[in-house]
């Protein structure tokens, strides 16, 4: 569980609510036809940009805004090197009877036992390594476009709420309701914009990074597997991939 | 047909149209001066910094949004395959006698049987490849500029609505309808960019990214093919171009 | 004569006249010191960003923004096919009869019948095509500098506007009309703007690129003529910098 | 200590207090609440973005916004130049018996005397260069999220209290402290995005290049050590990396 | 002396003067405390920023956007043909009789006499030319970070005088003053950002680009006249960095 996901979204709606609740009513802030314009107008906004399939993958991929299920590098690290004292003692072919869960990693093994030499391997797991993280970018990428179009859909529902009040100033006491509930769309756009649909898309672009900086780790480390490299020179040089303070904790 | 984007722009409108409903009556909201102002002031614009010639060519590239016509790799993928395969059984003079609805691939096969060399080949369709999809980029860059300009019109129209407001307050029942009739250009510079003109530039853009990948992983195959690599690792090679989503599905 | 520069802006102040008379009168609109400030003001400060010679030269290069002086592509690769064919039947020699209204391919062919081989004609031709263009980059970007500075100053009026009214309101009746002036620059701003600096900045940009790219096409062309390469395959190598459809009208 | 970190926020913050007490009453400007919107608010907005390891881990590092603790490069060009003299007349080995406070000058010496040779020496020094620095980066990119954020958790404080104000107007007395409560959140979200988070995301960020460019200034030194160059012309070269201003002071 | 720079504040000062003394009197639009907020608060979010050294070597740079001290290109080409010609007759080591006041030029040639080779020179030179410029470089960043910082402190000097105001809403009478009075920061900050820090910005980057060109060009000359290029041709190629209407003048 990505705790931070969930506190972040839950913290910052009570804090919402807490405003709410001390200067007024909830009632007051509830209001079905603005949720409608803002939620439907920015998502009927992104489904023209993106397409049908890719926004409903987005909200599956979002799934992992709420997951933490990266494995630490360092024991990717660990892993690897042991495969390559492995592979000095026995051969490269002595990999064959391990297995991972990791499947990049699995893939690239078995390359290298099927006797890929160092070009093929490098091109086959870079073509790879550039085309995926895809679907982490493309969620991130519909993200980032809600955070653009609620607010948009927010102000375009305040100014049809602006347009009708101004229109009928005839009684003046029911000019404040009138703006109060044309201002609700702009909240609702700015809350979903920024505590909603801005951080995920920035949670999910962090992953595909992540993803990517893992998978580099281990084209590295399956490079230098196949090279033959000393086990522990090839930790040290796949540590320079970690932050310098998880570094040191493995020392 | 791209349903996405039919569905987005007529469900975007039927909320507006909504909000409008239930707090007044359409009549507000259509003012044809507001519109003119809004819409050709913004086109002016964009036929200043593009040209008619480009200009009316997005309206036609625009249209591409609307449908949806690319065929999915994976039969892309499927073909060349069975062109590795032919070719390698019978010589690259086979491929004459099979013939493509993609006239990219028609292009690539023809230069292959024509004995360019694998640099010609390259030369040739990256070339083409570099150049080609500017149509759709153009259409792009055009409705990206309407969603530039609409609101600027929009505001500009706001504006002269205020002057004339202002410069005439001695009757205050005026004031709020001619407020409201003020705000109608700004709301139709909101709607025109964030539902229309933005999403459909992204849409083309998108077009044009997903073109360019098509042709990229034609121009790999071809030279699989030209290589005489072993089909079944072709395949496997440019399968790498697909999401991987997509790819276990074949599987 | 570039029509969509003049028809865009012509047309543009027309609709915007259109709107001001249908709402009041054409006097409210107009007030020299807030021409002034705006102009004057936006003017001021691209003047320190770019210096006077630039500034001046700006306005020089603009006008090519309402001229439309680029022959086809498909005209200038006719030429270079039949330069082809003349240097490969009497050799490159022969390219010195020739002549040409085009200053760059002039240069080229000079320095081809100098006998320049095909480095040096590369790095003189490459060197030139990355320092040209220049000038109208120049002015594109003293445009949008006048773009950026025009509503910035359009803001500093009207506040200048607002606090005269603000530290006057003894008189009800003229906080209207005092109001309506101050928002003036605002307006002349945007107009100013949206209307002709930003589209004017983003036209010559345009000429910009394609000066590039014809100049990109007769290097490539030359270096073609210069290895002596069958002329109907050159044509077709050419043709792939041009956009398709131009392309299918040739044939 | 970074004094101008120190007396920028201590000043900034004199500033607004003088603007503050000249014109009212201190009391006027303090709500918890509101400080616990857009405090509270902006933080789970940044926690949802980069997770909670990240985000305690960004305030541990902007400590370093307030300590000035890099060494001129100066001094590290003077240790490189006697370096440089003492490989020369005893050779490389010689430089085991000296020690660095500068933890990636030890790293490099270190692999020196084992023998690296030129290439490992860069592949290993580069790629920690390469992937050091991040974090002082990351909580660059964290206090850039804050200021993003702040202002919008401004803006939503101040949109609740609007709606609260709007819908009870019954009492104009309540409308003038009313709205200055709202506007509180603004006014917070506002002076901790351009007093505090956003300068300090760009000291943080200094900092990291700063960092980088005191690497590869030792990175040049100990290539330059290996190959035996002279120790003057070392120091000429180095000196370039150095602003002249800095150059001048030690000739 | 930078005219242009000068012009442009000094006029651009003399047209707001204008809009004030027209519409009201120049004493409501002087504050000390507004100015100090603004001028105070910008200078400290950037201090914290860049820090106490850099912020004073950056007014000292500034003054460079009131010089116009850089000697015509065209100057520097006849220089480097006259060096071009004295080195071909009379060898590399005559260039020692000659001497400069262009620094880098000098250091240059010192190379050059001193017998380093085209490789040595390069790296020597092109280290310098990617290191210097930076001076300039800080400065424009620091005066951009100004350009950020005033008008920010202009809104949060508004937003205090707004919650005054409207914290004392009783008497009627001084809203308007307060409200005047409230808006000059963000005048201040507008000001200041548009018409001094902005512009400066840009004409210290402007002035870091043209050493950069210069400093190319002067390695370009001397890379040739090392190769003992003809004097002409070498003319010939370095005008090509030339904008052409300076170029057609020499002629």
């Amino acid at each position: 569980m990505d705790l931070a996901t969930i506190i972040g979204i839950v913290l910052g709606m009570v804090l919402i609510l807490m405003a709410i609740l001390l200067g007024g009513e909830l009632g007051l802030f509830v209001d079905v036809v603005s949720i409608l314009i803002v939620l439907g107008g920015g998502t009927c906004a992104v489904m023209i940009r993106f397409g049908l399939k890719d926004l409903t993958n987005a909200f599956k991929v979002a799934g992992n805004a709420f997951k933490d299920k990266t494995a630490p590098l360092g024991e990717l690290i660990d892993k690897i090197e042991e495969l390559a004292t492995l592979a000095r003692k026995e051969g490269l072919l002595a990999l064959e009877r391990v297995s991972f869960d990791d499947l990049f990693l699995q893939k690239g093994i078995n390359y290298l036992v099927d006797g890929a030499d160092s070009e093929q391997l490098q091109t086959l797991l870079y073509t790879d390594l550039a085309n995926t993280g895809s679907r982490h970018e493309n969620g991130s990428k519909i993200f980032a476009g809600l955070g653009d179009a609620f607010p948009a859909f927010g102000m375009i529902g305040t100014l049809v709420g602006l347009v009708n009040m101004l229109a009928n100033m005839d009684d003046p006491a029911s000019i404040g309701p009138a703006m109060a509930t044309a201002l609700l769309t702009t909240l609702y756009g700015s809350v979903l914009a920024n505590l909603i649909s801005l951080p995920i898309a920035d949670k999910l672009s962090l992953r595909a990074e992540q993803e990517r900086a893992r998978k580099n780790l281990i084209i590295e480390g399956l490079l230098g597997i196949q090279k033959g490299e000393n086990p522990k020179i090839l930790r040290e040089f796949l540590e320079t991939y970690m932050p310098p303070v998880e570094r040191k904790k493995d020392e």
